[in-house]
């Protein structure tokens, strides 16, 4: 079995941390000058393992192999937040890569196919997923001609200036690739509190978002009595208080939900405010939960609804199904884990949305999470122990050699 | 008993809504081009009532008695919010005008001392009850140097362009001034909803604000289990709840809260946010009763802070005390009151703040209100009755005598 060179995966993942540096974080947002210089480095970094290395029309860089028969794509994205950590997608990257070398190196597995790739903006400068989304052809088109970062910099106009918009576009080829797998850090707690060294995932969880508009009415804070007034704070403040204290009976041992945006009409400590408006995201693995949480929902929102004159409305927004990942991905990285990690993994849904969220959608997808320090991501503070990273690309290594001696048998 | 002339009221009122007029409502800010046009046709109209005319350093315009004796110093503002009703503090000025034509005209009252004034910027556009607080010699002298509007003019310069800082400063007689009165609409339900006609104030409700801060862990709205969060607006929700359920068992039957600001470190959906930040004002006309809602408050704040991870800190802001309407302006209202609208006046407390307060530091003070239609004021919409303006007004004239007669007995 071959054996990945820890020494080269942990200098290659310097190397590219170097790209973008800023303490211990990385600055490389994607389409970026140094985003793009990175992806030229990765490029030759990915010919020099004997891959046919590329950039396609959105930045995408492949490394494709050139055996016959069945390939194991491989990867994650390099871009990062505008304040990211090291390891975000860049850990998945040259993991893939190592992966390639290995087997590249081994007698028993130089034939065997591996593709890796570096994903163009998962983060979301443009559009979150974007490099997936295209190469598995799910990218509306009204997206390349509209997407703008927060700057209303034109995603097109940015892909001109880089000379991407002329290279080939390159799509998912599902009678040669017959999985795709990638690492990734876990960007939660889970690992690091119970000190389990790999994650299995399960699936990818699915988001739902809801804005819940509350229209009572303005009035003065001074000369209105309580009893006349059409409060929408008090109304917003009263339902939000009942989803907390109520999800719970509802909720699985893994379900989020979160309240991360509430406004006012006004912002006045002298005005009843007549308007108020929230949004709640639910996130979970399981279609079924998610459904029974929307009830939950709805109902609450009606209870609500003409409290105290104040009118509640609830407005489904962005909406995304848990992507569960394929079963014999899982068992081939549950083995591999085990076998190297006895008993210190676990299998656990991701709260993160992935790359790999789009991909199951085209090809049987499989992750693996290495722990992140103290649950921290999306910060300069992120990183991980170097065992952790090792012990991850080596497991990944074996378990795409499972799948493709499944594929070969 | 002198009367007063409902149709030169009645006209006076509509020619002072003239000056900004903009639909139903006025936008007539403080020391604005039109708002300074007015004042100068209001000196006039005292000119003309055969007072001492003049307007001070910040623009409050007076009609000082040449009348020897005791005067009783008459008045409201005259200048609006930016999008102000036209009676909010021009009912009180034309009102007193009235008056001191009134008293004029009848032989046995021509020789009272009626004072009228128009104050300066009660709303604050520059800085609120400015001409009251220059009045009665409380205004930080900072103030003028320092206060600015919303768009940045400075409160000196604005003075400077319009010529007022030339004028000499008119301050509080108390040898001569025995009383102080002002007629206002209720700007809220209270009159309208009883079908009562006029209120006379018992005391204008003191204020106090907080600023109450959460602060706990911004994480991954994805991959931070329900129970490692730190949430802040989870902690601000569970914290406004209480409040809004607790407050009732210690308020009084005239207390009323407010929380008219809410806001988050981040807002994004994605964020379990860090930080957030609520304002509540408390107003009651009784300080025992505001004494006991602060340790109310302060008691909740306590249980709350270090709950799942997040602190709590409660700071005091604004803090006005209560300011308790004269015992004699008071009874001399009610009599006037009972003998025009018999059962149809109550007494009450104003929660709006009114230039009365100020004066009430320095001059015996009374307020009488009439009412405001579907409670509604600081709105284009707001207005009253005109049978109402009149009663209020002729109240107004009656209580007046009354004081003055008390004083000369």
């Amino acid at each position: 079995m071959p054996s990945i060179n820890p020494e080269r995966l942990l200098n290659d993942l310097k190397t590219l941390r170097s790209f973008g540096a800023s303490g211990n974080g990385v600055i490389r947002t994607a389409l970026s000058e140094i985003d793009l210089e990175s992806r030229y480095w990765l490029a030759q970094r990915f010919a020099d393992a004997g891959l046919d290395a590329r950039l396609d029309s959105v930045g995408n860089v492949f490394g494709l192999s050139t055996n016959p028969g069945p390939a194991v794509l491989i990867g994650s994205h390099s871009d990062t937040q505008p304040q990211g950590g090291w390891l975000d997608g860049a850990y998945g990257v040259v993991s893939a890569l190592e992966v390639a070398r290995a087997l590249a190196e081994d007698p028993a597995t130089k034939n065997f196919g591996i593709d890796t790739v570096s994903w163009m903006d998962e983060e979301g400068t443009f559009f979150g997923c974007l490099g997936s989304m295209a190469f598995c052809e799910t990218l509306d088109p009204a997206v390349l001609r509209t997407a703008t970062d927060a700057d209303g910099r034109r995603l097109a106009d940015v892909l001109v200036q880089a000379g991407l918009d002329r290279q080939p576009p390159v799509t998912v080829q599902p009678e040669r690739q017959v999985a795709y797998l990638e690492a990734h850090i876990e960007q939660g707690p889970v690992l690091d509190d119970s000190d389990d060294r790999i994650g299995v995932v399960t699936a990818i969880v699915g988001v739902r978002e809801y804005d819940i508009h509350f229209i009572g009415e303005q009035n003065h804070a001074g000369t209105t009595p309580m009893r006349r007034r059409k409060d929408a704070a008090r109304a917003m403040i009263a339902l939000a208080s009942d989803i907390n204290q109520r999800f719970p009976e509802t909720a699985s041992d893994v379900s989020v939900w979160t309240i991360g945006s509430l406004s006012l009409g006004t912002d006045s400590s002298s005005i009843v405010p007549g308007e108020a408006t929230m949004r709640l995201q639910l996130r979970d693995p399981d279609e079924d939960v998610m459904d029974r949480l929307e009830s939950l929902l709805l109902e609450i929102v009606a209870a609500h609804d003409g409290r105290h004159g104040v009118r509640v409305e609830c407005q489904p927004g962005e909406r995304l199904r848990p992507a569960p990942m394929n079963e014999s991905a899982q068992r081939c990285l549950a083995s591999a884990a085990e076998r190297h990690a006895p008993g210190r993994w676990r299998r656990m849904p991701s709260g993160a949305i992935h790359d790999a969220q789009i991909l199951a959608g085209r090809l049987p997808s499989g992750m693996l999470f290495v722990p992140s320090l103290g649950g921290v991501s999306h910060s300069f503070a992120e990183d991980t122990d170097e065992d952790d990273l090792v012990l991850g690309c080596q497991v990944l290594c074996e378990a795409a050699i499972n799948i493709i001696k499944e594929h070969t048998r």
